[in-house]
């Protein structure tokens, strides 16, 4: 399958379950519930289900099998995105091109949302439908909530808040506040494939590890040059935030080198794969070439 | 054993459970996990852990079963505390006679502690070292998850932050918002003693339900009533953010009448357990007594 097939049908996937997760069985707050379905259904890049999608189809797991992994990440991915915006962190007032939630609801409805939005992740894997054993499920849960805590996203995050002043701390920065949940996909993906070779997942970590850097440079740069209308996000925030960033610890000529050559690794680590690599790098590929 | 005893018992695991997860393995964000530490060891009264023990002993489980959902239930709890104080929610400067996590660190910092708190949860469920099936350790989860999201304990929030106006819609809210998490709390120590007999899960479900109610109309008396030293939180909040409660509905004389009634319908609700009702039955007494 070539990849844009593949991501058209995960998309479309992912549509059907976000419906199904967040739209279908009333809760008794309505207004949360809507808030929970306005921040998921707007669309953004979709990156890490995509990628619990392309490594587990990578090593022919079904299709089945990878639903649950790749909702549950995105609703993991979205809370963070609507708590980041809140005033108190990024204070960021558009998302995905549209008002942030707290802009559109507002901010304690924001904070419940992301709060609401997160045991949703675990209660779906919990109570997995399709042939996932409880092994694998306790091991997804496992690496989904270290990934997303005190030693992954959620310390990113604070770290970004405390501010970083040298490439050193904005590398493990980025590595804790987006890389952490890139490695939990790619790992999701193998483990609905039920890969346990520690070789295998480590290689695909590094192939994450790499992808996310990469991709955090080419936010860092996107801020400098990209006009609002493509990113959806106000640019030129990270100046005014006066926040450490690759371009304006290294300049841009030597950031989009650093970029590339992220790139390149992320690929070369998937050379264990000869020819089934296919999937996973043209994904990167596609990635390195994006405007926003 | 009697309730004492068996309580200082419970509460000398937790502190070193407590103390196990949160403080000796280090996060790479110093202050948050600072953050998750000042807030969940600053003492409180852990009822949902202690209803995790005592019903978990009144089916014969062994400690050790019932140590990490006991910890997991406080988590989520303290981390929706975190939440519920913030200057967008309920905005207490004081919690368990102490500042807040955000008067104490900052606004982003408890945002980011009660976040990281949720998993941690989830995590040490998964990664459960004691003699817990993987089955129970999924159905602990699910519960978990269930009852502290959309349709539990976050619902209850936003109906909270929505305001109540009549009796009914203020019951419905105390049962979410309290009531979810306690009803967790009793189904968690079941499961962890090998409980799956559908009767006695509704039964242990009805007595917390009860206790909750119970509970929650108290805290509308005692804000009523107490003064801050006693509470260790400030009162008379409920009149100044004109909030509806059970003595603004009902009087204080018909409130309290209705708190007993709870209690005793509580009690009522473990006869099945015929004379192994004691740790329980004692426990809902105590509450039944409390000042503060």
């Amino acid at each position: 399958m070539i990849l844009t097939d593949f991501m058209d049908s995960a998309h479309a996937r992912l549509e059907t379950l976000f419906n199904q997760y967040l739209t279908k069985s009333p809760s008794p707050a309505k207004t949360l519930q809507e808030a929970l379905a306005y921040s998921t259904l707007n669309g953004g890049k979709r990156i890490r289900p995509l990628l619990v999608y392309l490594t587990g189809k990578t090593f022919d797991a079904a299709w089945e099998n990878l639903d649950v992994p790749a909702c549950a990440i995105e609703f993991i991915h979205v809370y963070s995105l609507i708590h980041d915006d809140l005033p108190a962190m990024d204070n960021s007032d558009l998302r995905r091109g549209k008002a942030s939630c707290h802009k559109k609801f507002n901010e304690a409805i924001a904070i419940l949302a992301g709060d609401a939005l997160q045991p949703l992740a675990f209660e779906i894997i919990a109570e997995h439908p399709a042939a996932l054993s409880p092994a694998q499920r306790l091991r997804m849960i496992k690496i989904l909530s270290e990934m997303s805590g005190l030693k992954g996203m959620a310390a990113g995050q604070m770290l970004d808040m405390e501010g970083t002043h040298t490439l050193d701390a904005l590398t493990k920065m980025y590595g804790l506040k987006t890389g952490a949940l890139l490695k939990a996909s790619v790992q999701l993906g193998a483990i609905a494939a039920n890969i346990s070779d520690e070789n295998i997942l480590d290689s695909l970590q590094i192939f994450a590890e790499n992808l996310g850097l990469a991709f955090q440079i080419q936010d860092d740069l996107l801020d400098v040059e990209c006009e609002t209308h493509l990113t959806g996000k106000p640019t030129g925030n990270d100046k005014t935030n006066q926040k450490t960033t690759y371009p304006s610890l290294l300049g841009v000529q030597k950031s989009r080198q650093h970029v590339e050559k992220l790139f390149s690794s992320a690929i070369h680590s998937l050379d264990f794969l000869g020819e089934k690599n296919k999937l996973l790098r043209d994904f990167a590929l596609l990635l390195m070439q994006r405007k926003k």
